[in-house]
């Protein structure tokens, strides 16, 4: 089984990307509804809304973990690798090691919530991996209630993410990473505003390819994940509204159980 | 001692109302800035939250309870006053009995989160109090966000405020409760929009100004509160944005608390 947490619903691009590349895979998903959003809270507090996560899972039968959220995985990341002893897969590195793939020119912007860039990750990840990287961080605190409040193309969501892409475009970033589940539904808009040329790097994606390749150099780990294609998902808070999230994000009707 | 409780920030616009009215009554601030915000979550969930916070301030001291919160005020008030055996006030009562007083044609129109909007307390309460009152409700879930992004008078917030006005207009409302305690930062934008002859609703101020004349009418309970001036401040995460806030909207630096 595999474990997947999120601070809500965004973990279901993790979800999407999985099925479609792994569908045989059996999962369990928790979204923190009852706590969600991550992004804007202190890192004290990430951290232990995590680790009882992360626990829950397995608890549940989880043998690796997925953290679909940018927020933990920017800040809790190593917690998690200090207290559980399974292979743990966060979003962050395969984001970066996706933008120094495809970055030609080495100028690579950011755009994530505030826990995310506040804790810097990104820039001091990939300036570690390749000093000649120049890199554009830049916090977009609506983006997330846009999304959620259905905003996706009216011309106040357009406005938002031209000011806060601004400096970015202004630097002429060459890529482009999403750094939150949410963004990648306004991806037309993004890349719309930022540039064709720009090449937009959706983390979600990046963790499922990484996690297959993890998976094909592991076969004992592979071999002893259920491949029944079972899937779980619980909540803390409010499984209705979870659920027509999930059909409408997944295009199918799920069970979402409480706990 | 009174007990005061938000979700988060919000609720230091009563803090406001009641340092400028009673400056003298002691007072504890419990802001749940680990959970927040509430107006998104479910109702069981508001529930469990208001009777913690509520358990808390009692425990420190409080004789009486102010939640400055609206979700809670709507969907959790007759949990409290059942469990509890002290004096609660909400933010919504007040505010019903302002708008009945102030409005001229009876046409009321409400603005809040989700919870409180969906819970329809305002549509119930106003309408058993007088038959003859015609309400109209609209949830404006992106105002919360705006406000704490600093988009105050911003064009991307004038766009949003119309788009939720819009129905309320189209309706010719006379009075309109701002049912959240962040959105008295828009006030301007808001009276801007909906026009200049529509009234709007502070349920802060009503609260507090309801509260006083309680006490004049409860000398017993006046006397046992505190009138030292003490102020304390709690929060559930991320003390130093709280202070920061709290600076930026009381005028002065206070001393806040991790619980």
């Amino acid at each position: 089984m595999i474990g997947i947490f999120d601070s809500g619903v965004g973990g279901l691009t993790v979800v999407k990307a999985l099925q479609k590349q792994l569908p045989t895979l059996s999962f369990i998903y928790f979204g923190d509804t009852a706590r969600t959003p991550y992004g804007t809270k202190g890192k004290e507090t990430i951290i232990r809304y995590a680790i009882e996560n992360t626990q829950f899972l397995i608890d549940h039968g989880a043998k690796v973990v997925l953290i679909a959220c940018h927020t933990v995985s920017a800040v809790a990341m190593q917690s998690l690798k200090d207290k559980f002893n399974i292979p743990i897969f966060g979003v962050v590195e395969p984001a970066i090691h996706e933008a120094l793939r495809i970055s030609a020119h080495k100028k690579i912007g950011v755009i994530g919530t505030k826990a995310t860039i506040t804790s810097n990750i990104y820039t001091k990840s990939l300036t570690e991996l390749d000093k000649s990287v120049k890199m554009f961080e830049r916090s977009a605190g609506l983006l997330v209630p846009l999304v959620e409040e259905r905003f996706w193309n009216r011309p106040e969501t357009r406005r938002i993410v031209k000011y806060y892409l601004r400096p970015l475009k202004l630097q002429h970033v060459d890529t482009l990473i999403l750094a939150c589940t949410h963004y990648p539904f306004l991806s037309k808009v993004i890349q719309g505003i930022i540039g064709t040329r720009v090449k937009l790097v959706n983390p979600s994606e990046s963790l499922i390819a990484s996690f297959q390749e993890f998976l094909n150099h592991n076969d004992d780990i592979h071999q002893s994940l259920d491949d029944n294609s079972i899937q779980k998902f619980y909540v803390s808070d409010d499984p209705e509204t979870f659920q027509k999230t999930a059909l409408w994000w997944l295009g199918k009707k799920v069970d979402v159980l409480l706990n």
